[in-house]
């Protein structure tokens, strides 16, 4: 019985590339069943996929967890398929897109460059390695084959690892934190826990001062969307346990004018 | 062998909230088939995700119907589980959502309030509840197991039920009907069927006044689209067997400014 | 075991249309999976649908090929199922949808008309052929049930072949290509081949013109994106192995306005 695979991409849906992808696998291994945990990740946002791919496979069975978000396709950058405890293994592009979620397994045991790997679909295009690498390499790893013989061995510490904005806390006082992603609804997943609202002496129920780089608002920091006011700001923690702000049937992104990368303060007024 | 989980939501695809429900399942009940019935039902609009639920499970085998339509996620609403005749299952939010379709198998059997469910994953956020909930349950259920073991009971009979607005007519002069709900292509879907038409008098072929709370409209009662000019408005039976408003190569929502819950009288001229 | 089954349509994502249709399969070939190529082909565009369905299946297991881009249902053109060599079945409206795959694989060797099929599902609706009379004849395909028992037999040489704009090439000059379709991103898909640029004197590296009926423009015929700056026009080898129009970081079809069926001339400068 082949093992599962978890399929993760910013192909969307409108075009056939996620389906090419599902058939290729298909028609290698026939008996693996594909999760798609999403394919709407904002067109080359490594960050933002690497942020949703290492809270998805939390909640995901062990097995190959193919991932392409590669604004880098065609270029230098590897393609790498890797190993983690556990009995998973990750294929995708090696431009830090895995590493979140290789981090959240303890990290990579052992990785290959699979650029030339012998299981590649020939021609190889210069912008669809999704179909002609990745996924290749995805089912032949859901049928057990070693690691080892899909590719080039490489140091596993080599590995590009993305940079995350950590939260920076002043005890009591303040909270800065920036933002992770934001999505369909414009909610903004901030890189921070309830934790470290807690150190910044945020308390559930006070009122907050948010402060962007360009706008600033008022925020409660509540439990659910159903106590605040239509229209609100609140700070909650979302669904992946994160800090987020939302704004009550809105959309926080606009309402504060804020995208991935921005740092926000939050203080207790 | 599982059983088979339909599954319908508002989450769009955008996002990972189906795809992590998918692979809570998959960790869960490997063997079990998700049917993605739809994720585009309109966010929070639970009448027309009871609508499209009722109308699809017609066409769907048996099993684990989940379905997740859920403004009041975190709120005292009850997530509950429910058994029909000819062996089927329903797990969903209590608001009505499954109600359109329970009536449709002959109501519920036997049900369950799942907020504390022993199968539930922890800690069970406030906003996700479509993860922690509902598709462990509907998982476990796919698996055989028992709905006694997998929440507390209720009352069956003291499900929500969702208020439909029925048809009026005056026997072959005019029928008054509620605007159901509205296809990505702008058409109506009215509550009502050809043999309301048929009782209003009616006639395949007649043309139509139509008056809507803000506008009126003339329109053609034909068979399908093709019967109608472009641009022209046709009242028709849609695929759900449902007198739908439409117009050829346009957007009778637009067209004839009509949303969900207005009510249209329609009278031969 | 039953046999997969591909499956594309211009449904979309946001109505339940391509889930009933999923839904419809199930309860006919439980064991049969599901492989969605795409459901977001532009609405009626049947040229597009063909381009994508003949390259998707380049990638796909054998098997039944169902697929539904349909602006006549409800009129008199045919719907059919169709056999080809390599076990290959497919389904759909006889409309030229089905013609460019079918020529990839040697053209069809048997076809029956299926409007109306013992297996279709009563009352056949005008509008939704996809679940009444596709779905079905491709879940019993899948079964390994014979075409002559789903319909009446019909010449294969009668199946409606779609018209695809050919090249015209004056080797060593000019290239004058037909946009075959444009995709999700504004990347424009000629009917034409890196061999074809070869014969018109086009050669990588060099600076090209490029002339549409209402636009001109200057281009690079580049290897990736990669070698083109910002804002600035391509010519490409797309991941079909067709030459293809794009700009970097930009939508091709807008700043050219070009449209499938324009005609554009290349010219080495």
């Amino acid at each position: 019985m082949a093992r599962p695979i978890t399929f993760l991409s910013d192909y969307g849906l409108t075009d056939e590339f996620a389906g090419v992808c599902r058939a290729v696998i298909a028609r290698i291994a026939p008996d693996a069943q594909v999760i798609d945990l999403s394919h709407g990740i904002a067109r080359h946002d490594v960050g933002q996929g690497a942020a949703v791919l290492a809270n998805a496979l939390g909640y995901s069975p062990a097995g190959v967890h193919l991932a392409v978000v590669d604004p880098g396709v065609g270029t230098e950058r590897r393609a790498v398929a890797a190993a983690a405890a556990g009995d998973r293994h990750f294929v995708g592009p090696d431009n830090g897109l895995l590493s979140l979620a290789l981090a959240r397994f303890g990290g990579a045991t052992e990785a290959v460059d699979i650029s030339g790997t012998p299981v590649r679909l020939e021609p190889v295009s210069a912008t669809f390695h999704g179909r002609d690498l990745f996924a290749p390499v995805a089912a032949h790893l859901a049928l057990g084959e070693p690691l080892a013989g899909l590719g080039e061995p490489i140091d596993a510490a080599t590995l590009v690892k993305i940079e995350r904005g950590e939260p920076e806390i002043e005890p009591g006082t303040r909270l800065e934190a920036e933002v992770g992603h934001v999505d369909a609804f414009g909610n903004l997943s901030l890189i921070a826990t309830a934790a470290d609202a807690d150190d910044a002496g945020l308390e559930v129920g006070n009122r907050l001062r948010v402060r962007g780089p360009r706008r600033s608002d008022e925020a409660v920091y509540a439990l659910t969307f159903a106590d605040a006011d239509p229209g609100d700001t609140v700070l909650l923690v979302d669904s992946a346990y994160s800090l987020a702000l939302a704004v009550n049937r809105g959309d926080a992104s606009c309402q504060l004018d804020l995208a991935p990368g921005d740092r926000v303060v939050l203080t207790s007024m």
